[in-house]
């Protein structure tokens, strides 16, 4: 839990608008897979090209929101003295990716 | 491409149908992360967070959607004499996951 | 456990020599960065890149075996009949790369 | 490029004695799957499951040099005026892992 940091830091309103704008396509791109998956002609490789598609883009909304944390809030750390705790957050959501 | 497959290889019912399950759940979870973005106070790290664990459900269906493609189309390539189509195919889909 | 197929699968003896090429490059890549190590003035993103390539240069020996054996074993598992055995051995070593 | 740094900002001395130590171990395991690959008899997935393995050591001592630059050198980077170079440097050695 992030609790330590949730009162003062936010994501930056301009990143968490256009995060959405491409969430909203990997909403519309899974909706996609959905309806693919309703026919039974469907061929395996198909569907895992576009689950790849997906995962792409879900990292892309990832890199945008990590770029803005570590400008906001991680590179700012040492002077507000929650270094430690920040790095901890941030290396356990990096973990094995 | 898939072309030479299309006409005969398909996605196992089964399969498909627990394929759908999991991916409506997928885009549940990608509809909570479009909430958490409309608000202001929303933190970084809890974005990320929800994109991680939308990733590895991502990677549980297309691992799904793999272990039929292998068992129904992969290992039966060399009966049907298409093997080198079928794996530069599947190396495609698998390359730098 | 491969136990089963042990006796009669192989790796193809081309594919073997190109791996072993490129494992030797491998190794030389990493004894660089031992010396790299040794240096008090090295940055850490300099040793992050060059552990990126490492890792790069790895999954594309990774990506060599597995073709073959996806072509060599994996396609003719039906053949065989040991179809279950190879999946579930191959899921297994392809999880969550 | 890390230029504007270098002049600076080194990796932690017990970090770095620690990620050589481990990567020791790396170049060990290397010299293990070159030995396996000399032979004829050997099994693609065995060699696999080998540099599955040595992909995992490598990105613990990657985890490692990280945590150390987020604590030493990302968090104090508003300190030191060069949050964007920080940010964009850590990107793109972060990007596609």
């Amino acid at each position: 839990m992030a609790e330590p940091h949730c009162d003062g830091l936010h994501l930056d309103p301009a990143i968490r608008e256009q995060a959405r704008q491409r969430l909203l396509s990997v909403r519309g791109h899974v909706e996609g897979v959905l309806r693919m998956l309703e026919k039974d002609s469907v061929y395996c490789v198909d569907v895992l090209k576009q689950i790849k598609a997906i995962d792409g883009a879900l990292d892309k909304v990832g890199a945008m929101v990590l770029r803005g944390h570590l400008r906001d809030h991680v590179a700012t750390a040492a002077r507000r003295g929650d270094t430690e705790a920040m790095v901890e957050e941030l290396m356990e959501v990096l973990k094995y990716r």
